[in-house]
């Protein structure tokens, strides 16, 4: 059985160890191949994406995955085996018990790889599951979402992504989640350029990943291309390394409040049409990213049928962050009485697209369980699914529906 | 033109003025006799129902409608024409200007009685309908909530609402809303004692305020009796006085926290089935009660039909009110963009239902324009509608809705 990570040892602190690329993963990617194809060009080995020097700095970044040149980002001088600063995790700290025993049973720590995929027939609209005492499935289980700092080089975002999983995993996280576009920075002339199809590079990285660490692995989204098209898109994958779900963001970001913000997602991507929902030895899983939390049907018709955990990897920004962020994802949780996460990018002031940060995870009553503050960190919840148990009978809203008067439904067959 | 309230002269603040009975209004009570009709007893002139003696200090109420003694509940030794007390208002403060032409209209003290009722019909279910600019209606207006402190006695709490009513519409209130429960303590043994027929004692009174003093007139909620059942109603009145809505709670409030607080409407009460809509000259108006505010689907239907401002009269407790009240009217407001406003029963903590105060407005970007905090109080808020034109361009998630995929429906013609 792995052993227990200490109380609150993780909650918003960086991880240390090494960012670089190893060897196996860069001659990997090498194989591959840059993901935008002809337009890259062969980069000298001192100007390796993220490479590091000998202080184990991180050199300047030079170049972008498509070969061309930029002014190094600047970023703050901390070495990543540096102690955490205090205060990094803003108000809730990870209720955390330093026996992993009281969270999650020893079965828990290497569950059997689920024989269940998304072509399994989902339950009718309009059922609710609850999860009965005495449920086969596990009731507790460790989540964790990486507030991943994304950089210009996909390469290095990849690696550094796959580390923070390794890393999760080795706490006893059994379902771990990346933010929105974690390997690409977020703009509507980014996706293009950084568009690959799936399965591609990043996903079968993904895949991998998932494996490796066995874990249900929420791979945030990439801008994926098919057939001429690019999509806001997010990929699960299972322990076993199948592809669990692929959501493609159902709605387009697109505001316009004058003078702060404006973003037309909808100038380059294409819109999904399906609903993803997963099933794992602990809970049923929806997934949604970013603009699909401000839709309350979305949410609604996931908790009808049967998921209670729903994640939404986001990059909420400046504006809509500190006025909505934290409200949307209570209201869902509230509402449907689900747990709710949210993967966002680490705050970088320097990008053209400044995240808002704060990845949280949200109890069904409301509760703010864990929350990150703008930093690169990993945000872990211990989810007891008889919370969720408890809430929807002491304020049994979900069975109080008036089913005579009005529904929820998905059209879709 | 009346003349504009002083800025921020009335958020949360104690109404000055008498709050006894007037000679006419228990002469026209006497007149319509106890609502309890034969258990009532004769009650002497001293101990009239929220008399004062020569000091202006409440009396002890000595006397339930039902003729019950009872012990004189504990109240603050206030003057009701003591300064008000600063800090009542918590955090926010009415945004508001010192003249009233700013944020209403000449044409806005005085309007027209409305010609629309709820018989004439309603727009197609998915018809959302903007506020466009040059729009016919008037975009701006004061709403004022009622924060009232609710005893036993049922006379009493119609006289002294009827003071408030006459203090906000002095104050420029267009609209105003009564709290849940007003005419009678909120317990379901409490019901049948207080219930009556719709007309009846309490809704006629009502209707006369309303032409009286030329508002909308949002009567809380009542006990009402109809058939043998016992009903949580509410009922609107217009500026001349008609009935404009009926609104039954259609979502009974059946909780059960272990240690907390049990509450089961359904022994004593049935629920209603209709929506309830009414307009204005300023807006579309949607009305719910309490727990109605739990069930998404009332408000996103309401927003559907063309609602601009969604009025739940409610009375949260100590352990729904903290975790629960704010997040809820925050919620609708945004995923619906609409107003949302809550009127409460004054926190009484001597009452066997003790509830959470804290009367809000919220505004369609989730903000609280204005909020009461335990005590007896009047909340006002200038309502622009602009604003929720504006948030609706800026955030068109309203338009951004996928039709072709999930819908929200009201079943019934």
């Amino acid at each position: 059985m792995a052993s227990p990570p200490a109380r609150g040892s993780q909650v918003g602190r960086k991880i240390p160890g090494k960012s670089s690329l190893s060897g196996a993963c860069a001659s990997k990617l090498g194989v591959l191949g840059n993901p935008c194809g002809e337009r890259a060009k062969p980069q000298p080995q001192a100007a390796a994406p993220g490479g590091r020097g000998a202080s184990g700095q991180p050199e300047a970044v030079v170049a972008t995955p498509t070969g061309r040149r930029r002014a190094p980002p600047r970023r703050r001088p901390a070495s990543p085996l540096a102690p955490p600063r205090r205060g990094r995790s803003r108000r809730f700290r990870l209720p955390f018990k330093s026996s992993c025993a009281l969270h999650a049973p020893a079965s828990c720590v290497n569950p059997p790889a689920p024989s269940v995929r998304l072509a399994a027939p989902l339950p009718a609209c309009g059922v609710i599951s609850l999860m009965e005492p005495g449920s086969k499935m596990m009731s507790q289980f460790r989540l964790a979402l990486i507030q991943l700092r994304v950089s210009s080089v996909k390469a290095d975002n990849l690696t550094r992504a796959g580390e923070f999983i390794k890393k999760a995993a080795s706490q006893g996280a059994k379902i771990i989640s990346l933010p929105e576009c974690f390997n690409s920075p977020y703009g509507a002339n980014f996706f293009p350029e950084y568009a690959e199809p799936i399965p591609g590079e990043c996903t079968r990285r993904l895949s991998d990943l998932a494996k490796e660490c066995q874990v249900y692995l929420i791979g945030g989204s990439i801008p994926e291309e098919d057939d001429g098209k690019f999509y806001n898109t997010c990929t699960v994958f299972g322990p076993d390394g199948a592809l669990l779900a692929k959501h493609r963001k159902l709605h387009l970001f697109d505001i316009d409040i004058p003078g702060r913000i404006r973003f037309q997602e909808s100038e380059t991507l294409s819109a999904g049409d399906s609903l993803s929902i997963f099933e794992t030895p602990y809970c049923k899983v929806g997934v949604g990213i970013c603009y699909d939390i401000r839709f309350a049907e979305l949410a609604q018709i996931y908790s009808q049928r049967g998921c209670q955990l729903l994640v939404y990897p986001g990059a909420f920004n400046l504006t809509t962050g500190p006025a909505h962020w934290e409200l949307l994802q209570r209201g869902r949780a509230v509402d449907n009485q689900v747990f709710v996460a949210t993967a966002s990018p680490a705050r970088d002031v320097d990008s053209s697209y400044v995240a808002w940060g704060h990845s949280t995870v949200v109890s069904p009553w409301g509760e703010i369980l864990a929350q990150a503050d703008t930093d690169e960190s990993i945000v872990y919840a211990n989810i007891d699914l008889k919370k969720l148990f408890e809430v929807r009978q002491q304020i049994p809203v979900l069975s109080q529906k008036r089913a005579d008067l009005y529904a929820v439904e998905w059209k879709k067959v």
